[in-house]
């Protein structure tokens, strides 16, 4: 179909290169052109992926910048970090717009980020171009962008969770905790000893207590959206259970007359995909599983405004969110290919 | 739209009720315009199914039976067993089809019916109209049905493993096992102990040896399929995971230099929902996870023909086959609606 | 063995009744004599729970208090809250010393108590009595004990966070966020809807936002460690797993210069069962699984002391821990017959 | 204490290592005096296994066969195949009994060995003395025993179900089926793509179709057993779980008028690890967690005499066995150290 967007994807054999191309596969505006990886260059994406047998006819093939960017309209990088920085020149060079799933985009300082990655930026002069993409907080940006830095997968249930208290100013800016679980896909589709299944089931965990890399990417965000400083505690554990982000956010009240409820439904009235749910709601992670939609709820406890955040990590958290920033960017409706509900049970 | 299937939903509250919700949500040429639920009346649907918040406006309403006739062009039964066969009649009468997710109307015989589900069959004078709807075996049949008996979970698996070799009689029909596992979702929405998650998570059971209702359905496919009678030892097992059967199937083969491979892929060229895996495959039951796919890997042991056989017990095994069913009664592509890939992982 | 201590259990046929039958088959010095069930009555302890076959010959019995004071030294209640306010007047009369699993006797004030539980209190002369059976804190009393009122799941691993911080004085007493995770066991062995595998499973989420029951014991016991009133914002989620709760506390530091490792090592110095990690550790709730080990780690960020708390809930939050005040009750070795590892994998 | 016995353990860092320190930390008659790893020498055993915290003040040390020999009374293997038969000879000579938790001294022909494990046998001299350590079949000789090859868990699962029949001569010596399950903890303690919590949670699958290592175990014991060469179909598969083995068995009845339940009460009549089930049980495998204990079902359908059988892999199919065997060649009751009941839930 000529009038449809042509897809490539660098990096497919990870867990959001699989959920791209399983939410693609049935995209009604979208053709996934080409899908690469080193490791597998040369294997039906099916052989890998047992799911899309039928739905993909397409093998890996080594990652060459300059034939997808004839090939396709937009690239999106599916990759670790230190990937997608070393091949957007190229692209962007060559008119194809690009959707970088991984960190490499989305902090703003070349020094903050270089501390955190513990390498050298190879592309600094993307950071300040790159769009931020969390379509509920860029969505006129989107459209015009040739770079998005898509969001990580707690910063996405988090900012979400603070943006109507923090625009509306009714919560201090210090002392905010936000507690966080994930489930292990989280961790990536990768031959770890701690992740593997005898070494995560049936327990649970916090991790990272010294300092996570979401924590520069959450405070920058959340500053952003107040205007001020914003310092937050980000505390990630580990769940078990193969996909969803639940994050409990805990922020001191400054305007405790505030109604928080009317606050958050006015803020998302307008989103497709993010969900106030009603007073004295207790969202579940199920509830969102494999869809793009992020649950939220929000009640007062004294002082405290407490807000409760699901998605799913792989969607939500990155791939089905790309997409819908591909939506966006491209002029599609912002939903289109992603409005199945979640599975459940 | 006018030109849209207009769908009933009788006993909406079960597995099997919110697996069709979910999936006729996205159905591109039918709307669901009654859901019915004694229990749950007046609610709305999104209430009881958060993941539907936002797709549906409904709220359950009482079974009635001529009012259901009237707002629709067929009715599913998502009922336990008992229901559907008081209903029937009256909505027959009214030109309204039937599909019944239940078995009420799966077995020929009045007295094994009566037999296995210890009460008195009410709605006898259907059961010869019945159409069994195993898409691969009765399509034409189901074209023309007004009352669809959808399988069982487990029928569907082990029938689908043994068509192949039954019909062209390359097994004895003596002395086969299916050796079945099923997720806990087939045990239905109920608040048992023994489906508690502390009774049944990381532990690993057979059960029903004594002779699981599944069983009359099973010997009465196969002997059909093999124009024989056929004794097949079924013996089903519950595997700590929400959705998911595997039947490994052992069957003294007759004729020992088939070629099991091309004959299972001859069995299946036409048809869009079974994957006969490549030789030495092992299908993983998270491989059709939400999808309708049946997957299927043949080999031989010795005199054994060996078959894995796996299916998502909500979807193929029950409210994904229903719609495919439905598809095909109305005329419709038999895959529309149903084409999305299995969520992995 | 006449030397052996006669134990009787009321309600032996939830988890915490299950996890006493399972510590005391292997307790070198006690011996369990009779158990009470008025559902299971007549029925033998190893029908319903199979892991005992072979270690139990002793079947349910009928409650009689006047017969369990006569047979037995210690009488546990593993009942619902409710239950043993009913009985312990008649056992402590006959000289039977009671430990009572449930919530009857934890809070002092007899109208907290009936608002939080919505009934009224029948024993309410035995609130000042009992002893509260944190053995960190409470040993001297609970050698002396005859009522002994075990701490709940959440405000044992909680407490035992807090205990060094309050004592210390190093952290403030408002704004101390506890967000807390269980496992599913902690919702008992009853059929309820909510708690089935397909309902649980893969899924984590938040509950009651509005007050849980363990808030106010939490607060009390928190208020006597500080010496003053303390404010903790409790909120407990529900982890896909069978065992376990991890609790991450955040707490406003009043000296940012207190040594917390130190602080923590010297107020478990002498505690068999606590055990404080190494600085920066992130204790898992395997590494506790079945067994009475409470594990702790601490760390510094900001202003916040951040604590990580992991117990059994079944173990350390109620059967083994209640064992643990029999043993000191009876002047016994604390730690005997609660030595075994816990399980991992 | 000089009169424990002294273990030593080679390869200690894995699940079936691990299992061994967690049990012999509560053995009164025996005390582990040192554990090896190439890779973790040096390192606190309670580091790499925080359940052990507390319990082990050793740590891994290099694996010296001289040194351990003078250390210890026995030496436990608890390595991959290849790593016991080049330490045996050095160990023998030095008067250390050896059990060898792993493969390499199960099979008698060195040839079948070679050809299942891909590598060249380096000490077939001992093949001949090895005793299979499966307790209810080798009891005389265990005490004897200077070198114990334990049976791989499988193997124990499916042997302990077969062994009154072919004992007894009721089922016939072809067409038998072994369809077993095995929890994920069977797959090792090794950073594998495959065994990621991701790729096996929430599903099932068979694996290992074209032939499994512990195919000629079974075919060498079950043959021994009967008599006569016997030839069963083993199928292994994967469940979602941490532990446990389930087989169901299927056996074609030669005597059909066998008393099949009294036949297996009689045969384990006084083997304290095996528990003959009522009629019509259906064995869980939750009901052995972390025990010694096997359970088995019997039945009868049809034609077929069909066994249920649980263990714990790990446990009743490693580690505890192992333990048993040490206790019956040292002369201790074989029970002692392996009471406590399994975990559950």
């Amino acid at each position: 179909m000529s009038d449809q967007l042509r897809v490539a994807i660098v990096g497919g054999t990870g867990y959001t290169g699989a959920e791209l191309l399983r939410l693609l596969a049935v995209h009604p505006q979208a053709e996934v052109v080409a899908v690469t990886s080193r490791q597998e260059s040369g294997r039906p994406v099916a052989d890998v992926f047992p799911n899309l047998r039928g739905h993909y006819a397409l093998s890996f093939s080594e990652p060459d910048m300059e034939a997808l960017a004839q090939q396709s309209d937009v690239v999106f990088f599916a990759t670790p970090h230190g990937a997608a920085m070393s091949g957007v020149a190229e692209l962007l060079r060559r008119d194809a717009r690009v959707i970088d799933l991984s960190a490499d985009f989305r902090l703003r300082d070349q020094a903050v980020w270089e501390q955190w990655y513990g390498q050298t930026h190879t592309a600094p002069e993307y950071l300040d171009e790159a769009v931020y993409g969390l379509p509920e907080l860029n969505a006129a940006s989107l459209a015009q962008a040739r770079l998005v830095a898509c969001p990580g997968c707690y910063p996405t249930a988090v900012e979400l969770a603070l943006m109507p208290l923090l625009k509306a100013g009714v919560v201090a800016s210090r002392g905010i905790i936000a507690d966080a679980k994930s489930g292990v896909s989280g961790a990536g589709r990768q031959a770890k000893l701690g992740m593997l299944f005898c070494e995560t089931a049936d327990s649970f965990a916090p991790y990272a207590s010294a300092g996570h890399r979401h924590q520069p990417e959450i405070d920058q965000i959340l500053s952003e959206m107040a205007g001020t400083p914003v310092q937050c505690l980000f505390q990630p554990h580990l769940t078990p259970q193969v996909r969803g982000i639940e994050a409990s956010i805990y922020a001191p009240l400054v305007d405790q007359q505030a109604d928080l409820q009317a606050l958050f439904e006015a803020a998302y009235a307008d989103a497709p995909f993010v969900d106030v749910m009603p007073p004295g709601s207790h969202p579940q992670t199920r509830s969102v599983r494999g869809s793009n939609m992020a649950r939220l709820a929000v009640t007062q406890r004294g002082d405290t405004a407490v807000v409760f955040s699901v998605i799913d990590n792989l969607a939500r958290g990155s791939s089905a969110q790309a997409i819908q920033c591909m939506n966006i960017m491209f002029g599609l409706d912002q939903a289109v290919g992603l409005n199945a509900p979640a599975m459940l049970p």
